[in-house]
């Protein structure tokens, strides 16, 4: 084992249960066993999700074997008091489905080849309603009650339906069954990959190393990432909305972003972070970050391409709502500034352009018009600007 | 409906939930399931036992449906924790021995052709994992503690391993699947049969009614009866060891048992106690009882050989232990007395036989022997005493 696996490993890292037990793992040379499960009921994933799949692909990296699983067996349960309507049961065919566009987002960041994607009604169902009762009975509900969710339900008299005891031996069992010799999760899993511990344990496994993330803050930098309150980055979205999205993160968070988002080395982080204490505008190394996110789900192109439209829409002030979008025939190849920012409306007369042109009122995409006399090329998209006010973007064919 | 049905459903009952709503089912005039569970791991049943199964016995009386539920599928998996040496998982096979075992017990007192026969296992398999889980949702951890020993162990810091919250919903689910109208069970099972209540309003059937028997105390009149405290009465036991332990019991406890066990009408032992008022002997009161169980557990004949054994053995203060038994072949269908007692070894002589039968201190099954001629005819068994203190069993072939 090198010294720097275990740096990769811990990079981000809230929480490592127990560091002595990974090292003498690694020190085996095999492959370990790395696991960490997921909710079939939101294949959409957003950036939040993919800090734990990055830590994943970190394993991978370093040659051991990562289980990505999927939680089917309680997804076809849903909930089964049916008082959370965000958690319907879901069919076979539906949790099919979603594996499928889960393994589509996952495999942006994790290598295929090297991923084994599992199921947990593979050994849940097995289990039958014996099995169930047999796993219950090694745990006590005084330990359930020490989870602290459960512990403030329990002395605050908000009900805790029985089947809530048992969800945690359920993934803990996954452990057993999956033989995982490490399981990642967030940090607020610490209690239910304790669980996986003792199960392994009574197996008579060795109990997993258990890694826990932080939770990734949302835009606001301020609440965990989440769809519900509308501060996330969905990782299929489009290459401008990502783009722009993480544009508008504070300097603080985009740090934090780097470290738990970005697959740049931690030594490229600290030399970015010293070009922005050496005075490089924070916005700059904000775009080379949004870059990388999006081509990380698109391509290098997307990114190029978002980039230049964050540029020209959001640069100047320009309000994307309020951006009329033209098009602009061309009878020629090109087209003098003059006529075409009369053409766009955005001037009265070809007299008024060349005016506002030699007052350094008119841009384009950002940049100001000094000659009077340029020509346009046609086949192009152009957001033109006269004054402080008006934009206009032009498809010029 | 009868009253008098009623009557006899409510006698010896400890509490009935709700007599109101088995009024009303009783009214529709059709056979209600009745249901009472058992375990399958003590197919060796005592009275304590037939508390249960006698008052399953006059719903059949009355016509009613009887559902007699094995607990298989919780008896396959023992107790899980391990922790329990007295409930080891036992094998299908196990269990079916046992339930024959049990089916030729309680078919001594209900009527096998009117008599269904359930194992919990036939549904409790199918349910799964997963329906486990679906099961657990019905009901909540703070309702659980509520049950006295639950709460009790929980502030007393013993622990409560989390599948002991499963079995009275096992219990209860049973009640669903056999559609239970009825079901019988101790005072100590209140609350896993107010589960059943519950389970089956969730299931959207009529919360069946709960009729609790008390349990039956053993024959110290104090502690319940229970093998392990050895103040038992076995219904698999000899006639003898039956009607001996049921003599020894005192007179109060004598008409508890008559409440519970004795199948006299509620009439005829108001009657008997009537008597014990007027001044009869409540020893032969108590005779009549024990030779009535006796009978119900073997027969007639039985009763009466234990009766004749009982007076014997007991009536003069003989001590069973000290009692030698000894084989005497007869050489003719009969033989004399005096030549009996020589050779039984109680006297020396003939002579010595003749004379301490004219002194009156020759007794057979407890009667003194005025006839100093009397022969005894072969093939049965007897019990000569000769003075105080000596005692032979003798059986002559």
């Amino acid at each position: 084992m090198q010294r720097s696996d275990l740096s990769l490993i811990q990079r981000g890292c809230e929480e490592l249960l127990l560091e002595s037990e990974l090292v003498d793992r690694l020190g085996t040379g095999r492959p370990l066993r790395i696991k960490a499960g997921f909710d079939p009921t939101a294949p959409d994933l957003h950036l939040g999700h993919t800090v734990l799949i990055n830590k994943l692909r970190h394993f991978q990296d370093l040659g051991h074997h990562v289980m990505f699983l999927i939680g089917d067996f309680t997804g076809m349960i849903g909930d089964p008091t049916g008082k959370n309507a965000t958690r319907p049961p879901l069919s076979r065919e539906q949790i099919a489905e979603n594996a499928k566009t889960y393994q589509e987002q996952v495999f942006k960041i994790l290598d295929p080849d090297r991923t084994e994607v599992c199921f947990n009604s593979t050994w849940m169902e097995p289990l039958g309603a014996a099995g169930m009762i047999r796993l219950a009975a090694q745990h006590t509900v005084a330990r359930m009650l020490e989870r602290d969710d459960f512990g403030k339900r329990y002395r605050g008299n908000q009900p805790i339906a029985v089947h809530e005891f048992l969800y945690p031996l359920c993934q803990g069992y996954d452990s057993v069954a999956m033989r995982a010799d490490v399981e990642l999760g967030g940090t607020d899993q610490k209690f239910n990959l304790l669980v996986g511990r003792e199960l392994q344990k009574h197996a008579g496994q060795a109990p997993q190393v258990i890694l826990m993330m932080p939770l990734l803050e949302g835009l606001d930098g301020v609440n965990k990432m989440s769809k519900s309150l509308g501060n996330y980055v969905g990782i299929a979205e489009a290459p401008q909305e990502i783009f722009g999205k993480l544009m508008s993160v504070s300097d603080e968070l985009m740090w934090r972003y780097f470290d738990l988002l970005s697959f740049r080395s931690t030594e490229a982080i600290a030399g970015l972070k010293k070009e922005a204490e050496d005075g490089r505008n924070p916005r700059d190394i904000k775009v080379l970050f949004a870059q990388e996110i999006v081509e990380r789900f698109h391509d290098r192109r997307a990114a190029d391409d978002a980039l230049a439209d964050f540029e020209t829409r959001f640069r100047y002030g320009a309000n994307p709502d309020d951006l009329q979008e033209m098009t602009i025939p061309c009878a020629d190849r090109t087209i003098p500034i003059a006529q075409l920012l009369k053409q766009s409306g955005l001037t009265a007369s070809t007299s008024e352009s060349l005016r506002m042109i030699d007052q350094g009122g008119v841009r384009i995409n950002g940049e100001r018009v000094a000659d009077r006399n340029l020509r346009i090329s046609r086949d192009q998209t152009l957001v033109l600007q006269v004054g402080k006010r008006k934009f206009v973007r032009v498809v010029l064919v």
